[in-house]
């Protein structure tokens, strides 16, 4: 589409305002619209991040989830919310790329992976010019803030979300391999059931906030309550690794 | 250790020099000394990626690696060999924050994600302050620049080493699960044969030099030869993605 604007993801990273990207604040400084999505009510965590990047007087396309709280993957009614909500986002932003402005939207972490930004750029991508600007993982933040030698050599990762079924969880902790556990919210006390069962909660740490001011990190082993926000993180090392 | 230096693993990203974060900047500038790992006789790239960070004058050490080629993970004669090499590499970086310098370790994409830095981080962590400065991942840099959502809700990701036996990728690969993969080089002829016995080649997209200048990107379907170097990755996309 000639003279359309262009759809640019932006990382913004795991929390730390220092751990965008050279390329993220150049694009964010350069946008002429900045969107970010939102639960209602709440702050957007990727403008928190990001906040003092943003130029004065700049337009802002606040995008708000309907749905505050978390629904099985399945949930019908859930999944057309949801669908339609994105739907929605894009048009709004469509609009504006259509009159030529170029619209960066704020992602947590790296835009595709796991980001909300993923199905604004599944909707737009045959109409628009688009770009994505990785940035650091919230798991690469957590690690590092952990100093936990996550993967080497040989070592398979498996990347999985705490909403998996006890035993689900249980078999891929038996695999024996280093893993991160994302989403781990109400869902700690099944995850640590599994590590139980697995024979691996020795080597989980719990990190929440990675990267932040307010960071907590601490063997999971130690943690003594089973309240956890949605987005923390458990890293479980590889058998090679000696806490 | 009181008066010793500090030891920094720094993540450069996966190739382009915008793709460094603020903060990797910021520790760069402030380093004593930049130490790098290579293989004899070729330049390091994570030091091509961060040359322009570098200030002039600065000490540099370079870290340079016995073996050139790979070897099996179990070859006893290799494993004492680069055993051998990180002890005293270690004992190199270990004279200088002795002496009060600060030495920045270069890590191409994230330092404890497959990197070297994290031979040095064991055998210095207990002796030394360390810090780790996350990086952008090289398979964030491939998946951005494919503009492939990688994965979303409730997905799995695996990422593993092309290195496996064709068996176990092939076992992998029927899971049906996003996956990444890494060292291609001269496993790419087993890596294919694995995604088509597993149905999953229609989703599997090239990456070389991701992010970088001379990057190259295609459906592995269409790449009509076998030669891939070492660093080369292939991403293989959830089910629900429709290339």
């Amino acid at each position: 589409m000639s003279g359309a604007g262009r759809l640019i993801g932006v990382g913004v990273g795991p929390g730390d305002p220092d751990l965008l990207t050279l390329k993220a604040v150049q694009a964010l400084k350069a946008a002429d619209v900045v969107a970010h999505f939102a639960k209602a009510g709440n702050p957007s965590n990727a403008r928190a991040i990001a906040t003092q990047f943003l130029r004065p007087g700049l337009t802002e396309l606040a995008l708000l989830y309907p749905i505050t709280t978390e629904a099985p993957a399945g949930d019908r009614v859930y999944q057309s919310a949801i669908q339609g909500f994105f739907d929605e986002a894009a048009n709004q932003v469509a609009s504006h790329l259509q009159a030529g402005r170029t619209v960066a939207v704020l992602s947590e972490g790296d835009p595709l992976f796991f980001g909300s930004y993923m199905h604004l750029h599944v909707r737009l991508m045959k109409r628009f010019p688009t770009d994505v600007i990785p940035g650091v993982t919230g798991m690469s933040g957590c690690w590092s803030a952990a100093g936990l030698p996550m993967v080497q050599g040989d070592d398979v990762l498996t990347v999985l979300p705490a909403t998996l079924e006890e035993a689900e969880l249980t078999r891929r902790f038996r695999q024996n391999e280093p893993a991160v556990v994302m989403k781990v919210g109400r869902n700690l006390p099944k995850l640590r059931r599994a590590l139980i069962a697995a024979e691996r909660l020795p080597h989980a740490i719990y990190v929440e906030r990675g990267t932040m001011q307010n960071e907590r990190l601490m063997p999971l082993i130690e943690k003594e309550d089973d309240s956890a926000p949605y987005f923390a993180i458990v890293l479980v090392a590889g058998r090679w690794w000696k806490p």
